[in-house]
């Protein structure tokens, strides 16, 4: 325990990590990769409430921030699949240790059924 | 690793607690109260760039969830602390892993150096 009245300033480095993963629907994509290479139509399915639009949108981001990769498999039709680069598979003990959270702390409601 | 196709739909209670921690502003909030507990000045002083209005928001938020308590104590004047409950301490392994991953993979940036 520290002071009350003198906490440290958070690490800029933890925000951009936390507001990252926590972003709508980035949790849920991430949690899903995690399982292995999936196709768009595979995760959409997982996540029936983000739109396909959305969908796209936070698969780009995560392309960027270098957590996600795109692979064209040269098949007839081409298939296009999404993976987690090593980046995105060290993000595994985070989401252990919230499944863990959300299994002792959250509360399964009719709110959350569809969500 | 699960066949590409096949993912499986992912638990309510990890979305819905992924986006709570993740929600702007909010990790950062959970850091600083993992110290003990603080004065709201003290987290604004923490976290410099959120308005004293998003972080009484975010603070009413994380007390409707059970993740914080408000607490009065009766002196003069009136000192009023933020504390993290037991649910709100449990996140201790998330943040912490989530430090982890900021370590070892984001990069500090110029962008970040005021968020």
């Amino acid at each position: 325990m520290t002071m009350a009245n003198t906490p440290a300033s958070v690490c800029p480095r933890y925000h951009h990590a936390i507001e990252l993963v926590g972003r709508r629907w980035t949790g849920a994509i991430i949690r899903v990769l995690l399982a292995g290479p999936v196709r768009f139509h595979a995760i959409s399915q997982a996540i029936p409430e983000v739109s396909d639009r959305m969908l796209s949108e936070r698969l780009r981001e995560l392309e960027a921030e270098g957590v996600v990769t795109r692979r064209v498999v040269p098949e007839t039709p081409v298939r296009v699949e999404y993976e987690l680069t090593e980046k995105g598979r060290a993000l595994q003990p985070v989401v252990d240790a919230l499944m863990h959270w959300a299994e002792s702390w959250v509360e399964p409601g009719p709110d959350r059924a569809a969500s």
